[in-house]
């Protein structure tokens, strides 16, 4: 069986085997990831396929039939679910091979990153035993595969709904958080695969299957180390080109680098290498999970820049000054709008106390549509700028109402999805962030709107981050590929 | 009358008198700021001078009787607000002049930072009619002062509670901002100044009274552009001995210096002159408001920590590096715990899926307040560590209940506290930023805790600069003084 097809089998399988069920479990219990766990979360996603729990002195767990070994079990086993203590995964894996099972997610945890002696000679023997039963391992010490579609994934409550992003993580934590929290980005997912040690299976594997996987438009990754550094560069140059790929290389500082080796025992790496990888992949770095969420809700939301010069509208001198300096900051360039602009701006805002140049600091705006509308359609239509930050305030709402809030809101989506100039526009609802009451309306806002397809970043620093990548991976698409 | 005398009459007034209110002014109108305004804030405040609105085409106003002239006010004015358009501004101040009135706030805006050619030459004028008249002119452009042990503001709402912190700033609505919600980080104010343009008072001015007002222990100023550089630097060194002085100075980059000329038409100056400045003063350079009160917050709670090992404790082990990484990158050390601790550790808490070299990744001992103890004392008597930075994530509360995570808050602001070692302990709630129920409790935690005196943070990487600011700013108090 080719490898593709193989691994197709492991994120659509018919028949799970799941090792390592307690006798002792029960419903209701509260939640920590193990075997009774990983029942329980394939029952929520609606797994239509078999499940077999594996456990030698049982006879029944959480009301499924057990087995007493996997090759026990009367029909081929399609995925093997591993929770079982770190000395006793050898027997499992030659259990494995016995069954004929080539698909192993192994939970187990406790080898090279303990440090310990023991942890490294088990290791050892573990590789041996799946390189010797040609094994597809996945991990040791990772939470596997979460695929909605099919029905499979081993942590709590995950979301049903499918999407087209594809997170692959050396950290089960990681994947989670992505996991439940993605779609309050809008980000919903095709696969998320927790790798961890990566003895067998590694980046660059799913990578080969992702390239033509019709399900994944997008691909996020988390990197803590890699084995094969050539296979990486060359495959995310070529997929970049049609899937953006945006990677979050943990580890790249010292200490960083040093606290990879006791979580999956990678070696980090050195950061010029990975600079020099990011600049010649056109690959998109973050260097955080929220970075990386409000990157996927770029690629999927954010119409393309056609450059890198953004006009910012805020409320407040002091806030687009800081706004300035941060655009500035992470690489934008804020130009002066130009003077037909400006002379259209001025027939309607005063200039005492307010800017029409760029930052635009014309909060008083926000408190009238048909001001605003006329703002925006000036700002979006300037040649100088390919780009939009629209920043309002949420103080503003205690002055004038939810209600109106609500109005300024629905013109702002139907804005930034139908703007006759095709700009990219990105919202930041700007709350001084320790405030509860605009905490609320904002977290509110924060998702609802990318739920409708409108892009909201958590701060300024996010969304001009967010369009300065956006921008640049537009411009590499463009250039001439460059010659390897 | 000395200038420190002069500026005590403007801070606790008896009398004051706002110019520009209009005959039309209503009770329980938007809030809008404006003559109007600055009447109601005093009320809220409590101010228990008297109040003379000026107004030459009304009789009574708001239920104040009005006059028509500042002149024709029948007792000596302390200090005056003035609100009305800047064509006027220079009438009005030729009146404070006949009326021997020396502190005057311009609200009134209009002048060089709109870039016209009228509002220039406005400026001009105002600044030579100040000159001749000796003024003590605030402003223009500016939201001048809020005084909470005297009663005095000008934003709507305004905490009454005084406390220990000078906010000194170029923006009024970063005023407006900090003086709502540095409360919410346990920042509450002797005096907040907004001065806009200063045309007259600047920064320099200010800091000379702040240097010996026993109301005032910690210095924060936003400043765009500065006068005299050289009196601030001398000062700035000064004063940072005894009272800890954090700037936010704005428009460093060139897109932000050019927003500072639209904003208050200063001249923002170079990056590498700052750099100097910071270096050689000892100030403690911030760059942006939460920065800002997050900064003033350790200050005020935070125990002197001896160096810059730092120890983190979190869940989960992609987050422990990217902690690991941040840390690094915000200048701390995360040095491995020493063999002693590490063995404590061991006895306790199982290495398979766990880490306890540092970052600490052991999240599953903020499921049991024992355990949580036993770690949190082993890591604070570590000799190799001077501060920690405990990071609990949120996601747990779901499994545990709230009852138990009260428990946990509960020991953890006893340690933070108490701790037999005396090292700072920042607190840094973890979660999704995106999930609403997470960002409910952890608003909740980052306002209930501050104001018991126990410092939170919104990010790592927050904490990790302020820890990492706080013993910079020992470490040079503690340095012999160089001479300048």
């Amino acid at each position: 069986m080719p490898w593709d097809a193989e691994l197709e089998r492991a994120f659509h399988p018919k028949t799970i085997a799941i090792v390592g069920v307690s006798s002792e479990a029960k419903r209701g219990a509260p939640w920590a990831p193990g075997g009774p766990a990983f029942i329980t979360s394939h029952e929520q996603l609606g797994f239509k396929g078999r499940i077999y729990p594996v456990n030698p002195k049982a006879s029944e767990v959480l009301g499924y039939k057990t087995y007493p070994t996997i090759s026990a079990i009367p029909e081929p086993v399609d995925l093997v679910i591993v929770s079982v203590p770190a000395q006793a995964l050898p027997d499992v894996l030659e259990d494995c091979i016995k069954a004929g099972a080539k698909n192993i997610h192994a939970f187990t945890a406790g080898f090279e990153e303990t440090g310990e002696k023991e942890g490294v000679e088990l290791g050892r023997k573990v590789r041996e035993i799946a390189q010797r039963g040609q094994l597809r391992l996945i991990g040791p010490n990772c939470m596997g595969l979460y695929v909605p579609s099919a029905g499979i994934g081993t942590f709590d409550q995950l979301p049903r709904k499918s999407g087209s992003v594809c997170f692959l993580s050396q950290s089960g934590g990681h994947c989670n958080w992505y996991a439940h929290y993605g779609p309050n980005y809008g980000v919903n997912f095709s696969k998320v695969i927790s790798f961890g040690n990566a003895y067998v299976l590694d980046s660059t594997d799913f990578l080969e299957y992702l390239a033509t996987d019709p399900e994944t438009k997008i691909i996020c990754m988390y990197l803590e180390g890699i084995k094969d550094g050539g296979k990486l560069w060359s495959q995310v140059r070529e997929i970049n080109r049609n899937k953006p790929v945006i990677i979050w290389k943990a580890g790249l500082t010292d200490h960083g680098s040093r606290a990879v080796a006791s979580h999956t025992a990678s070696l980090a790496g050195q950061e010029a290498i990975w600079r020099g990888f990011f600049a010649q992949t056109g690959a998109v770095p973050v260097f955080s999970l929220e970075e990386m969420a409000e990157m996927a809700m770029s690629f999927l939301y954010m119409k393309p820049p056609k450059g890198k010069r953004v006009a910012v509208m805020g409320l407040g001198g002091g806030t687009s000054v800081a706004a300035a300096d941060t655009c500035s900051r992470e690489g934008l360039d804020v130009p002066p709008l130009s003077q037909g602009t400006q002379n259209e701006l001025k027939k309607f805002i005063s200039l005492a106390g307010a800017s029409i140049r760029n930052p635009l600091d014309t909060g008083l705006v926000f408190r009238n549509v048909a001001n605003l509308a006329r703002e925006m359609e000036s700002v979006a239509a300037d040649p100088m700028i390919d780009m939009l930050i629209v920043m309002p305030h949420l103080d503003m709402a205690r002055h004038v109402g939810l209600e109106q809030v609500d109005k300024m809101v629905e013109y702002l989506c139907d804005f930034a999805k139908n703007n006759p100039a095709g700009k990219p526009i990105a919202f930041v609802f700007h709350s001084f962030a320790n405030d509860p009451w605009e905490s609320e309306l904002r977290s509110k806002l924060r998702v609802e709107l990318p739920n409708k397809g409108i892009p909201v970043y958590g701060t300024l620093t996010g969304a001009a981050r967010a369009l300065y990548r956006l921008a640049g991976y537009y411009r590499f698409q463009n250039a001439p590929a460059m010659e390897g």
